[in-house]
């Protein structure tokens, strides 16, 4: 069967927390019997992001600090005005950087760069659980 | 055949317009014999963008307003001096939020959150009328 | 055999530097026997970033100049006051734009725009010898 579909739940505190998924991701590849193809890994919701990152205390502010110059939490959004929900700011940012990614991978291991680690972003103004889904692809 | 390519047409507004795509890539998917996989939509050309966000009046003001903190209208651009269309900014949107988003289905249904669009943003500066590739690939 | 992995390797500049690799993206595409699919293209690493964007001279200056306003170059990281190795600005705008780009084609024809070019960006603060994952998948 050359398609695997599995959901992680990853449990986030928002306010651009971010978490390493890299073995999960690997793990669900490293499980099946598709040996090389592409892996999609993407979150259901309009306030995260997935990417690719090495994954250490100090990006882990930077990135949230660049994102602030893009989407400021103290600028006036139009959708907190309309929903009340405060979180404009999180759809902006995930909006720009995107729900998924796309690795490849062969003989089930990940093409990944050294210290290249997939990650979620949550954007999000409170904790969320949230689901993942780590799709394989291949033959 | 596990792989379906269709093409949808879009007219656009230009100036950060932003039309929901999901129900016609959700139509293409449900429309195949693919019952698990992924769905690439990708659009051709460098000055417009797919991503997803909730579709809604106030985030469509948001999202052109972060971007303009990025790329700003008013700036000067090398493009716009040497080629004098006036769409320097909007090139620069578009390859930095890119042009193409995969999202990962099962039992042909899109695996996107509740509220969680699959969006065209035409950065351009003029109306244009786009064509959307959807492509539908697994098993 | 309905996937293909091939790796190119690209010399940069590193600071911002954009190669154009659509030719070679293309040419691994039409080399198989794969009519109708996805190519992959992805960059090991978490200082780089793959796109599209029309390949001229003007974006080349235009593109680092809007991203200098989202992570500037003279701006303080964390990744640097703990690393000490200058580069904070670029795992920042790396994954921003994200790593990998996945195009559709057809008939062994990349389906991109008439000015729309495969990119790798090096933000690197120096040269870098890239490796580069160029994965067909389809049928």
């Amino acid at each position: 069967m050359p398609v695997l579909t599995r959901t992680l739940t990853v449990e986030t505190r928002g306010h651009d927390d971010m978490i390493n998924l890299t073995d999960q991701v690997g793990q669900v590849v490293a499980s099946g019997d598709i040996k090389e193809g592409i892996v999609t890994v993407f979150v259901p919701g309009s306030t995260a992001s997935i990417t690719t990152i090495e994954y250490e205390p100090g990006l882990q502010q930077d990135l949230p600090r660049a994102l602030e110059r893009l989407a400021p939490s103290d600028a006036s959004y139009e959708h907190d005005l309309k929903w009340g929900d405060g979180n404009g700011m999180s759809h902006v940012r995930a909006a720009t950087m995107g729900p998924d990614i796309v690795v490849p991978f062969k003989e089930k291991s990940l093409l990944l760069g050294t210290w290249q680690q997939i990650v979620i972003v949550d954007f999000d103004v409170r904790p969320r659980r949230r689901e993942v889904i780590v799709q394989v692809l291949g033959f």
